[in-house]
């Protein structure tokens, strides 16, 4: 059996070792079109940054490794041109010689990734605009900051002197995971970096107000935020530098410019094969990662995969499920019943000393769907005991099914303790959780790293709450007719309050019953929504109409519209 | 109705909390024996530290707190000194009057804890001993720590002047987690310390290989490590010092004693009441927290839980349990049909840079069990992207069923990412996953936080392997009569090797299979187990028979028996 694999970093790599396992016989050719297989393109912007230093940390494996460990024909440099699936053959572009050859194959996987959008805007070409893909163009960035970047010259702030620069100015375009990633990575090789972004908030994955806390901890860390404003050109400046031109007519100066857009499934050999793509532009395959033609596979970026909590088909660029693809594949091939159970998106990103991590689906999904059988949470804990030093306020969102209590998505922002909770609500949901079951989950605790109640019991205790009706809940977009009653302590007022709401806090509540309308919905708020629970509960139990306003004062300023 | 609840601490508090937001009529009186309610012991290491360094920073809730905030009668001093079950009555110390009163109760809550054990040992009540269990422990040993302590004279070894000095050497009574907390805050101190353990190991409910690695890590950290030797004694020296008296006949001078040899559930009130109590000398609950007699419920450390992996009585001292225990309590007595689901024990410690951390069962238990349907794994992989700074390798044992594949247990040593790594098997386990299920688990990457296989899916795949079939499996103490196959390079044997094994590198081996016998069980070696897999899929294929060491050279010296 011959097995030709298209493409050799996360799938296809995946997939030609994995068939090399379970299949000492088979021939196994796996061809990658650039200079290297396998590399790390995950560690790109960090090489950007410096932080990793070394271009060889990011080479993985190489051809070597995999002709000597695997005896996998490994060839870099080398294109698939021209795929004949009646004939079942390949015709592969050798770029070193310039010659094309025509292979035949039995089984074929195409690997191809997904390439970064550019669109042709006037300028996109000039130099000093990159884009993040490959090992090659990281380099390319490395040069341009620390040799190529024309000198600028300009007034220095403190002396007054004219002085010569190296590159001080970068405007990043699209504020995905690799847009962010690569503000944080220049922002540490000390340039000023402005992100353009043509949406509402950076982010796209996540609900617009969690994206809101990743914006003010950008621009808490110097960065300044263009959103709402598409990239309309480039151009060049008589002292050598770019100018990013946007939509609404700004003009931000920049001495380098990173398009970070997004990436779209590299398709053209699939087109070519006459293989189906799905509704959102991407190879359709089925659970065994089958394509529409027989024996031919496809893994990775470039085809949709179901949500695992939606159902719907959808595009994922994440390097795990491009991993465990292209075993599936190799598996299905060496004649296994794997498949592939849908992806449910995890991921996490890291920005300066923080983190924000997402798995399942958001409300913006479930929004989009029509879908109106969920509710939503926040809360706000610390990442471990308050009293051991270095707890961080962790920003949590927790999306449920009102019918089941079934978890359906979660958000997570902070400083300490991210990775511990999003991978507990992701292994959750991968089980079918509810909020029932996170109340009891059993999670590691000392006072270093979490609480004798989890954040992720906690998220439990608070959704189980509302379904159980110990709890109403309500939502600031949400407070305006009803009495908004503030539970805290005068103390905690003078440092922010919300105009008209009155106050009793709670110690005195029970005293003061008297002071509130039994005719009217009272809202209640706090600094979390801890305290604002107990009054709810007592008043609840006074035959009062209350409702907990989600995540108190914490959650105001970002999840009020507008 | 009153609820009297005995015990203002961790199961107590959160019962009579709980219980107020449930029932805003119930009268609710919480006793507590000591000067303060709602503290955190867990903290009380680190504040002999200075880790924590106020002793308000441990006070997390007042008495004041309750009355105010819930509306609780809360006593501090105040002892249960009588209960009579019959008459539903107890009878109240308070220690600051002397006097004793009767009260009513309809329902009573016994949360009394466990006390630390004293056995009644030669000196066991000499100044400077001391046990770890409330605030006032704590700062008597900082007292002790600060001012109180003999000077000690003796010659300053670099001056070799006669000096006087400040306690600087410890003795630490028992290997467990308050043991291993109190070591960790001593050397942080910067007290010499030396720890004596009756058992062959630190962490009892570790497995004895993975508690091997973390005595090497504390004897790295220079912890003098006395196992295998109880207390017999302790008496004073004419310097004022004190010193530690071993079975064995050992002598350790000593500044300082920790006592933390173990705990025992406090039953005295529970006897007096006629209660049951349990094989492990707890009180018997069922799964709503009640006990043998009618209307009085227990929680926490006091009681036996079932363990929910082994359905085995235990007798668990967590936080975690302790807390839904109380709020379970108070369901019920609310009328609610809340169950304690039992315990998984999971737990984590911190030692110097790592932490320690277990979920599920152990072998140890399993084997006591006589339980044989399992397997094991060991693995090492990096706490992140080996290619981004600061990844750590981990240490990882996973136990599971070899007929279904569930997942039974995990343990978790590293200087990174451990807390990351056993939520994800602790929350598996509580829904019953499969290594199946762990392979395919969706958990979060990026390069400064996992890998795209992430340790989690890597246990998955290994253990999936051996159970498909895909790779048998050997430990290092069944490597006798097989063939040891050493498939690494020349430069790894030049570090370390097994006398007598063959090698033969990975990528060599296929052209060198002559070499090999078809008779005799090959047992293969890497260094952590991953090219021994591959080798082993090969010479599986081939017609050998064939078994990979599981983790390898990473794995011998603390795997292999004596």
């Amino acid at each position: 059996m011959k097995v030709i694999i298209v493409g050799g970093v996360a799938g296809g790599a995946s997939c030609a070792a994995r068939l090399r396992r379970l299949d000492e016989n088979a021939e196994i050719l796996m061809v990658e079109r650039g200079p290297y297989v396998s590399y790390a393109n995950c560690g790109l912007p960090y090489h950007v940054g410096g932080v990793i230093e070394k271009e060889s940390s990011l080479l993985v494996a190489t051809e070597q490794t995999f002709r000597d460990q695997f005896a996998i024909d490994c060839r870099t440099r080398c294109e698939v041109v021209g795929i004949t699936a009646e004939k079942k053959t390949v015709e592969l572009k050798n770029h070193a010689t310039g010659t094309v050859t025509t292979e035949h194959y039995d089984k074929l996987v195409l690997s191809p990734g997904a390439a970064p959008i550019r669109p042709p805007l006037p300028g996109i070409d000039l130099p000093g605009i990159f884009s993040v893909r490959t090992v090659p163009d990281a380099r390319q960035m490395r040069e341009w900051l620390e040799r190529v970047a024309p000198p600028r010259s300009g007034m220095d702030s403190y002396t007054g002197y004219q002085t010569v620069t190296k590159p001080q100015r970068a405007v990043v375009v699209g504020g995905g995971f690799i847009g962010l990633e690569m503000v944080e990575n220049l922002v540490y090789r000390g340039l000023e970096v402005t992100l353009v972004e043509k949406l509402d908030q950076v982010m796209p994955h996540l609900d617009r107000e969690m994206a809101r806390l990743v914006e003010r901890y950008l621009e808490k860390h110097g960065v300044r935020l263009e959103l709402n404003d598409g990239v309309a050109g480039f151009q060049n400046v008589t002292d050598g530098s770019l100018e990013v031109l946007t939509s609404s007519g700004k003009i931000h100066p920049a001495d380098i410019v990173i398009l970070a857009i997004g990436v779209r499934p590299e398709t053209a050999l699939a087109k070519m094969a006459g293989i189906e793509l799905g509704e959102r532009g991407g190879i359709r395959v089925d659970e065994h990662m089958r394509t529409s033609k027989p024996d031919i596979f496809a893994v990775g970026d470039a085809v949709e995969v179901r949500d695992f909590v939606t159902g719907q088909w959808s595009l994922v660029a994440l390097a795990g499920p491009a991993n465990r693809q292209g075993r599936i594949a190799a598996d299905v091939i060496a004649g296994r019943d794997s498949r592939f159970r849908g992806t449910q998106g995890t991921s996490i990103c890291q920005i300066f000393e923080a983190a924000i991590a997402q798995t399942g689906t958001t409300e913006k999904v479930l929004k989009r769907l029509g879908d109106t059988d969920y509710e939503k949470i926040y809360l706000y804990p610390n990442s471990h005991a308050g009293y051991y030093p270095g707890a961080k306020r962790l920003a949590i969102k927790v999306l449920f099914r009102k019918s089941d209590g079934r978890v359906l998505g979660a958000q997570v922002l902070g400083e300490d303790g991210v990775p511990k909770r999003i991978d507990s609500f992701a292994m959750a949901i991968q089980m079918g959780c509810t909020v029932y079951d996170l109340e009891e989950a059993e999670l590691c605790y000392a006072p270093p790293f979490g609480s004798a109640k989890d954040p992720v019991n906690f998220a439990g205790m608070v959704a189980a709450n509302v379904l159980r009706g110990d709890m109403s809940l309500s939502h600031w977009d949400a407070v305006n007719h009803a009495l908004l009653l503030d539970v805290r302590n005068a103390n905690e007022l003078a440092v922010d309050h919300v105009p008209g709401a009155l106050n009793i806090p709670l110690p005195k509540l029970r005293e003061r019953l008297g002071e509130l309308p039994r005719d009217r919905e009272i809202q209640v708020i706090c600094a979390s929504g801890q305290r604002a629970y107990y009054a709810t509960r007592l008043l609840q139990q006074k035959g009062f109409k209350v409702r907990n306003v989600a995540g108190g004062m914490l959650s105001r300023s970002h999840t009020t519209p507008g």
